[in-house]
C-alpha cells in the first residue's frame, strides 16, 4: 500500500548507513508514468533546508520523476556546501534512472546544522534503485522515520483510481504543517495545476491544523505525484475528497505518534466570525503549555483555555464564550458552568469545544498534551 | 524593605483562610501620603479578571490610597458576581481606612474561574488592617505567593528618596508581563502622569521581556505608588533608572523562581534592524519548546534557535545570521561555526546571542528551560 498502492509507482527503503547500523534511512519513490505531473507544499519557515530550496525549484516545473528522501540528517543550515550535497543527490538519482536531475525532488529529515555523509548516501541511492519494486511502499515509509515509533501510511480508492501516501513526523509538529515529510501518489490522470489546487486545499484543513509543539520546521514538505497509469481523469471534487482523506489519515497518525504524547486533543472552535478567527483561536489554545499540562494531568482547567482565547485578536466578547471539555459545558458566558467534576478526561481522545458566540464559522485544530516524556526526548535528541 | 522601604507606607500580610490553614494569603499596602499619586500597567489579555477591571478604573484617577492583594483565587472568569466581590473588597478596605473605595486598588492571584470565599476574605481585611506597620513589607510579599517558592522584594536608594517593591509570579510568565502582581512604592514626590510614563518605560524593558512559558495571564498588574513623604522631587532620569532597577531586580527574581526551571536563559538579539525586531526574535526563541528542552538537556542545539528565528517576520537573511551559546559562536553565516563541544551549558545562567546582521538595534528577552518538573507542577495545579 502506501505510495505504491496506485499504479505506476515503484519504491524502496534501504539502510545507507546514515543512522544506526542496519536501520533503513534512505527511501526512493519513482513515478513510471505515463504522466509525471506533481505539486508540492513547503514549510513557511524563512530558514529553509537545502532540499526544500532544491525541491521548490523542481516543483515549479510541475513534473517529478522521482523523490529521494533520507532520515539521519536534515541538511538544514548547512550553507552552499549543503545545497551542493542536495544537488549531487538529485544528480545521482537522475543518473541511475537515466533521467534529468531537474525532475528529482529531494527531502531530508533529522538534526539541523550538520552535513550529510555523502560517501554513505550516494551508494545508498544505488542500493535503493536496485530494490525498487511495486511493493516497496512499506520499506520507503519505514526509511523516513526519525523519532517516529511507527510508519505512517494510508490509501483510498477513488472511482477508477487510487490515492496512496506515506508520512513521517513526530516532534516539531507545527503551524503551517508539522515537521514532516509526506509523499502522496495517485494513478489518476490530473494535470499539475489541478494537483496544486487540490494539494493546497487538502493541506490547509489537515496538516496545517496539526500543532503539537508550536515549532515550525525548516524541512516540511508535502508532495503529490500523479502517474496517470489508471488512465482515468477523476471528478475534481471526488479527487479532492480522496486526497484530503489520505492527508487527514496521515495527519491523524502523526498526531497519535507525537513525541511523548498521551492524549490526542481536538480543539473545536465554533461560533466564530470567520474561519480564520476559528483557526487562530484553536491554535492559541493548542500552543498553551499550561493547558497542555492540565490535560496531561486530566484536569478540566477551562480557565487556561479561556485565558489562551483572550490572547488572540479574534472577534469575541469574553462574557459570551462557552467552553465544553469532553461534552461538559464547564464554562458558560465566560464564567463557571456545569460541574467540572463531571468531565471524564481518562480517555486518550479529548475534545475541547470553544463557542465564541460571534458568528457561524468553525475549525478544528489538533494537538497533544505536554508531558515529561516530551521534555525527556527533546532534551537528549542531538547528544 | 519591600514596599515599606520608602517613607509613608505601611503594610501587612495575614492568613485569611483562602489557602491552606495558616498560610498568609492577604496583603494590604497603605499609602499614608502626603501624596497619593499612582500609576498602573495591566495585562493585555482580553479576558481580564474582575480585580483588573476594577483597578484599571481606579487608576484612571491617578490616585491610590491602598492596595489589597490576595492569593488563593484569581477572581477571573467569575462574571458579574465576581466583580461585585472585588467591589465589596474595595469597600471593605475603604471602610477600615475611613476612605473612598474609588482609591482602593485590588489584585488577586490563583486559580481562574472560581469565586473567592468572601466570608474569609472580608474578616481578613480587618485582621490585615490591625497589623499594618512600617515593617510589614516582608509579610505582604509573603502573602501574595502562589507557587512561588520564595518572596520577591527589592529596593533602591535614590538621591534623597527610596524605591521599594514586591512581586509574585512563578508560572504563566509571559508576553507583555508575566502572570504577576507587583507593587512598587516610592517616597519621592512625583505626579501621576510622570509615574505613568516612568512605569511604562520600566515595564517595557523588564517585566515585558520575561517570557517563561508564553502564557499571558488574566490578572497581571504592576502598580507604582508615590507617597511624597521624603519631600523630594527627583530628577526624572534618575527616578526612571531607580524604578527600572527595582523592576529588573524583581523580574530577575521571578525568572529564577519560575516553575520547574533549572536554567535562567538570556536571549540577546543584536544586529537587528529595529528594537521591535530584536524583541520579536528574542520572544520566538524564548517560546520554542524544543529549544527550551535542549537547554535543559545541556545540548547546544543552535539549529532549534535558527529555526525559531525563521518563524518571525524580522528583517534578516538566513545566511547572515550568527549564533553564540555561552560565548561560543556555534553558528556563523547560517551554518555550523565553532565546535559545539566547546559550549559549557552546566552553569545555571545561559546566554544565547543571536546576531541578525541587519542593523544596529538590540534587546534581551529572558526565559527558562522546559523541564519535567514544569509539566508536573502544571498537571496537578488545580486538583
Amino acid at each position: 500500500m502506501s505510495v505504491t498502492a496506485p499504479l505506476g509507482f515503484r519504491a524502496a527503503g534501504v539502510a545507507a548507513g546514515l543512522k544506526a547500523p542496519g536501520a533503513r534511512d534512505l527511501a526512493l519513490v519513482v513515478n513510471d508514468g505515463p504522466s509525471r505531473a506533481a505539486a508540492g507544499v513547503f514549510t513557511r519557515n524563512r530558514v529553509q533546508a537545502a532540499p526544500v530550496l532544491w525541491s521548490r525549484q523542481v516543483l515549479t516545473g510541475g513534473r517529478v520523476r522521482a523523490v529521494v528522501l533520507n532520515s539521519g540528517g536534515a541538511n538544514a543550515c548547512t550553507g552552499p556546501a549543503g545545497f551542493q550535497d542536495t544537488h549531487a543527490t538529485a544528480e545521482k538519482v537522475a543518473g541511475v534512472l537515466d533521467d534529468s536531475a531537474g525532475e528529482i525532488a529531494v527531502c531530508s529529515t533529522g538534526l539541523i546544522g550538520e552535513r550529510l555523509p555523502m560517501d554513505a548516501l550516494l551508494p545508498g541511492v544505488d542500493l535503493a534503485a536496485a530494490q525498487l519494486s511495486r511493493d516497496g511502499g512499506l520499506a520507503a515509509a519505514d526509511a523516513i522515520r526519525t523519532t517516529d515509533t511507527v510508519s505512517k501510511i494510508s490509501f483510498r480508492r477513488g472511482d477508477g483510481y487510487m490515492v496512496g501516501g506515506m508520512a513521517k513526523g513526530a516532534g516539531m509538529l507545527a503551524p503551517a504543517m508539522a515537521t514532516m515529510l509526506a509523499v502522496v501518489t495517485t494513478d489518476a490522470d490530473v494535470p499539475a495545476a489541478e494537483l496544486d489546487r487540490v494539494l493546497r486545499a487538502a493541506v490547509r484543513v489537515t496538516f496545517d491544523r496539526l500543532d503539537t509543539d508550536g515549532c515550525m520546521s525548516t524541512n516540511d514538505t508535502v508532495l503529490l505525484l500523479a502517474s496517470g497509469a489508471a488512465g482515468r481523469t477523476p471528478d475534481p471534487a471526488e479527487f479532492e475528497r480522496r486526497v484530503t482523506e489520505v492527508c487527514a489519515d496521515l495527519a491523524r497518525q502523526l498526531l497519535v505518534d507525537a513525541e511523548g504524547a498521551t492524549k490526542a486533543i481536538a480543539i473545536e472552535v465554533v461560533g466564530a466570525a470567520t474561519e480564520d478567527d476559528a483557526v487562530t483561536v484553536g491554535r492559541a489554545v493548542a500552543r498553551s503549555n499550561l493547558f497542555k499540562c492540565a490535560v496531561h494531568g486530566e484536569d478540566p482547567n477551562w480557565g487556561r483555555v479561556l485565558s489562551a482565547v483572550g490572547t488572540t485578536d479574534a472577534a469575541f466578547e469574553p462574557e459570551r464564550v462557552n467552553i465544553a471539555i469532553n461534552g461538559v459545558w464547564v464554562c458558560r458566558g465566560g464564567a463557571a458552568g456545569d460541574d467540572r467534576r463531571k468531565v471524564d478526561l481518562r480517555p486518550r481522545d479529548v475534545t475541547v469545544t470553544v463557542d465564541l458566540s460571534a458568528g457561524p464559522h468553525s475549525a478544528t485544530v489538533h494537538t497533544t498534551d505536554l508531558t515529561a516524556e516530551y521534555v525527556h526526548e527533546n532534551s537528549a535528541y542531538s547528544t
